[in-house]
């Protein structure tokens, strides 16, 4: 089973492969992979062999066909719609962000709970928070980004589950618990800030 | 030496030592960070003891104690300072957020090359790209976040480095390279949900 780093390479390789694409190349090896994700070209094999994707020693890979087959595993071979709870500073770029669209991502709206905030016709809307669940459901959607206020995070999942949401990605400075049935990733600014200045400081000696 | 995993997991439970305080908890287990965190107990005493902290096995941790090492370790004894280059959807988002300055970290300035952005009032303020260099300089800064379009990013880390940063957050929608000395962290929003896609695909048993 795939864990969350080896899925995270995947996207940094097919990423990578996107690139080459543009560039006309028709063969990759694993060393050109490796060096666009930093990481060794024995992590790039093995990354691959867990999904029966094997090379040729001599010839590399054929570019388009690895990257449909990454493609294919990352889910992307068909549009992916989430919903955003929580039009603060970080869901409205989150709303305005149109580095997504080309991947196969879309918003397909916003909720919040202050009718200031309202905009039904935008794109993507943005709906009050009373129509998250019946959205979702009609939908089908089952991504969903959490945004608002620490102390409403918890509850915020507590309503996606029900209405079909699997994967959340957390932004409130909070640990979210995923549920079972359900994935949650977690990112905080100040747990990442944290983490560089610890590692900034180590550098320094200081610790 | 501990690990990138290890000092998220510190934040954690420095995070919740906070909360506990605020309850007047005096004393506190592993069991119960291990809670508030998402781990198992015996992770928690192994992060402690790669920083030569013990607990007593009956009493657990006096929360003061523990929670001063904590601080200290993350660099949060004294005031940490950073730039956020690139004004966009999320740099601005990150100007305007005020959920770091209780936690000893502040934005120092946001730098843009569009004049339309500079506001040298602002708190913080936003200044042209081309003073960053001697901001970070004389005000001693080892921190940046990168928030520019991922062609520009690269660019940006080569700029900020010989002025003194030592660890860069990177939202560029690309993976960039730790040049020696240098704490590189990328943070990528496609990445992070395509990584969700593929676990709620898997749990779907599409995969």
């Amino acid at each position: 089973m795939a864990n969350r780093s080896c899925i995270i390479r995947l996207s940094r390789y097919k990423n990578a492969l996107n690139r080459l694409k543009t560039l006309n190349f028709v063969r990759v090896f694993s060393d050109n992979l490796a060096d666009a994700a930093g990481v060794t070209a024995a992590q790039v094999r093995k990354d691959f062999s867990l999904f029966g994707i094997t090379g040729n020693r001599r010839g590399g890979y054929k570019v388009d066909e690895l990257s449909d087959q990454l493609h294919r595993i990352l889910g992307k071979d068909q549009l992916q719609e989430f919903v955003v709870v929580g039009v603060g500073n970080i869901g409205r770029a989150l709303l305005r962000y149109r580095g997504l669209e080309k991947s196969g991502i879309r918003i397909a709206a916003g909720f919040d709970i202050d009718p200031v905030k309202y905009d039904s016709d935008g794109k993507p809307p943005v709906l009050p928070l009373e129509n998250l669940v019946d959205f979702v459901r009609t939908r089908g959607i089952k991504l969903g980004v959490v945004a608002v206020p620490d102390y409403a995070a918890q509850q915020v999942v507590e309503l996606m589950l029900p209405a079909g949401v699997k994967g959340v990605l957390n932004f409130a400075p909070i640990c979210l618990k995923a549920p079972a049935g359900c994935v949650v990733n977690n990112i905080n600014l100040e747990t990442e800030l944290e983490n560089l200045i610890y590692f900034v400081n180590a550098s320094n000696g200081d610790k």
